[in-house]
């Protein structure tokens, strides 16, 4: 069979459900759980079928090398093969298997680049296993702090015990950096609406918005819920659910890109007889402009710490998250843009996260959205059509030949 | 050593750690767990040296009897063995342990009492693991409706899957069913604050109050943190929140004994990245006045549908509970109050539910409670006076005295 769109959106959906997924009954891959193993052999073996030889890097990265005529940098393809709990085929896959079609077809012909081609599956980077995310990507660019690593999961196990059946160790995880790269591609459905809107299949992007994460505690005093009079109550939910919609109210305010989320909340002790006295959860601020993001931040953590002194609770607050906003290299987008061929050109910012947005501490980075129906992602409804995969294959090979001809 | 308050408190405070806890850190016992095996065996222990025979019915409910001088219907002392999760000491063991107490004073004494004594140590009270509550005292009182079986854990597991490690089944649970009782007696720590702001060890309870329990799910659409602008969002937490902060104005604004709690929120699918799509949580309503915690109840579901609608959400609610007010018995509240002796005379209602409720079904029940530290429960900080549990048990062993003088 011939390299193709087609084949790529196959093999994503194949790795959809058991024993690709860690749930019987969704897709959730998280990093280094016993499906995410059995996902990373499946994509060995179709990297090997492409030409190219496989190795597991020091943070459990899977990569797929493809000699060139040359030897010197490579250029880097890759995506992320975690998933979130109940997320789609396609969000960080489809790159990986975009990457291998590209080298496929190479193969096919009988061809090769002037440098190699590895195609990295980063390991994770939606951080739905532990408290970090795109761990692996940023061991692979070095820019990772040993302090990083020490990190658990909701069950307590420690990333070092998670390696431990990949016979890997925290302790030399930064090993896993990579020597010099010539560029960095990446291929990713978009996980919004633009596209769609302007009926376009693929979009180059012009760079990824910032971040920050921040995860809260709010405690209260837990009580017996039937005999604690309302007005003795410290009631840690309530303290969270005002916060909860301060978030909102302050991101729907600022009118602009700016967008909060509490994506998780857990209330303890969490029995329906007792008053929760402790809730823990998350905060996530988005923005192109780091300024508007960092005011919207600040905005949103004042008010939380109003609501938790007017209602006696205590707050601690800890960011775990600050990614700066992640131009894309002009140079590249360049090639990029001019691999549309016959495709209408289109270019489009980023308001999520990706490995794209730490490997450009390592190399020049470029990205290529592809268009999903509805814009929906990070959900089991998440959809992709072969024929626009098969155009993001064509202008990602296009890409690849422009490079060599810089060479 | 002789019956004593002292030894009662120094069992429960023995019974709040491994291996009678499931939970490593907290004291969590809940139904039909080994930690619960592990109780019962201990206190099967204590009833044997107590003089009594042991035996185990058709709903897991251990029973200590000690035999009177006639064969009618027993007086029945009972109380819960099972916990919240994260709970304390004295919430449920206590008034077993009181009822060993009681019948160790007689045994040692040489006295049997004109009818029997059964102790009863219910297996299910609290509600902490199947969606149910006081499961086995119903089963007692022969008040369950078989669909009152059919239910899960949290991990899935049925009633039935649990029960059989104990050699027992959801066919023959109703068995448990008790013939004629005397009277039901029932010791039990406040788990508010009146007693003592009354400077009072123990008070005769009037009655229980009423109470609604709810179980809620909001679905709205998962979505990705990073990508989907604020107005485009169908957030369920959001929505969710709006419904907790709504349960506690009403319940506040009613500024009376009704009491609401949502004490168990659960947002799915839970990751840092992700907007809510699914959102459940429990409504618990109380009051002594069935009218008052009814039209509560009626403005906090009306209030969560217009915040559903109002935010596009879906909304589905289901009653899981409707306890009904429970009075105790006017001639056995004479006989509690009669044999306070020298102690103040003090009654009081109960905001809290008890088996005591349920067993109202099968005989003429009585309470007694006893004060507690700052009124708290549910809450490690749990805590009672081992001079106040004397106090308890001499009230207790006059009102068995003072019953059988009525025989």
């Amino acid at each position: 069979m011939v390299a193709s769109g087609a084949r790529a959106v196959a093999r994503c959906d194949e790795l959809g459900v058991a024993p690709y997924s860690d749930a019987p009954d969704m897709l959730f891959r998280a990093y280094l759980t016993p499906a995410f193993a059995a996902t990373q052999r499946a994509i060995a073996g179709w990297m090997q079928q492409a030409g190219m030889e496989t190795r597991i890097d020091e943070a459990a990265n899977l990569i797929g090398r493809y000699a060139g005529t040359g030897d010197g940098p490579p250029l880097i393809i890759g995506s992320h093969i975690d998933s979130v709990r109940d997320g789609g085929n396609y969000d960080g896959p489809l790159g990986v298997m975009l990457g291998i079609e590209c080298v496929a077809a190479l193969h096919a012909a009988g061809k090769r680049a002037p440098f190699p081609i590895e195609v990295y599956a980063f390991g994770d980077e939606e951080g739905s296993r532990f408290p970090a995310s795109m761990l692996t990507s940023r061991a692979v660019a070095g820019t990772l702090d040993p302090a990083d690593l020490e990190v658990g999961d909701r069950t307590g196990q420690s990333l070092d015990e998670a390696l431990a059946p990949f016979e890997l160790s925290t302790l030399t995880y930064a090993k896993a950096a990579h020597g010099p790269a010539l560029a960095y591609l990446e291929a990713h459905i978009e996980q919004g609406p633009v596209l769609e809107s302007e009926g376009l299949a693929v979009g180059v992007v012009t760079g990824i918005a910032s971040q920050l994460r921040y995860e809260l505690t709010v405690t209260g005093r837990a009580g017996h819920a039937g005999t604690t009079t309302m007005s003795l109550r410290s009631d840690a939910l309530t303290a969270a659910a005002e916060m909860v919609l301060a978030a909102e109210r302050i991101a729907r305010d600022a009118a602009s890109d700016v967008v909060a989320t509490v994506g998780r909340l857990i209330a303890g002790p969490g029995a329906p007889n007792v008053i929760p006295g402790r809730v823990g959860f998350t905060l996530d601020v988005r923005s192109l402009d780091p300024t508007r993001r960092n005011a919207a931040a600040e905005a949103i953590l004042a008010e939380f710490e109003a609501v938790a002194a007017r209602r006696g609770t205590a707050l601690a607050t800890e960011q775990v998250n600050d990614f700066a906003a992640s131009p894309c290299d002009p140079e590249l987008i360049g090639l990029l843009s001019a691999a549309f061929g016959d495709q209408p050109q289109f270019s489009l910012p980023s308001g999520a996260g990706h490995d794209a947005m730490t490997m450009a501490a390592l190399c020049p980075t470029a990205m290529l959205f592809i268009r999903c129906k509805g814009g929906v992602s990070h959900n089991p409804a998440e959809h992709v059509d072969p024929a626009d995969v098969e155009i993001a294959l064509q202008v990602m090979l296009g890409f690849i030949y422009a490079l060599g001809d810089t060479q």
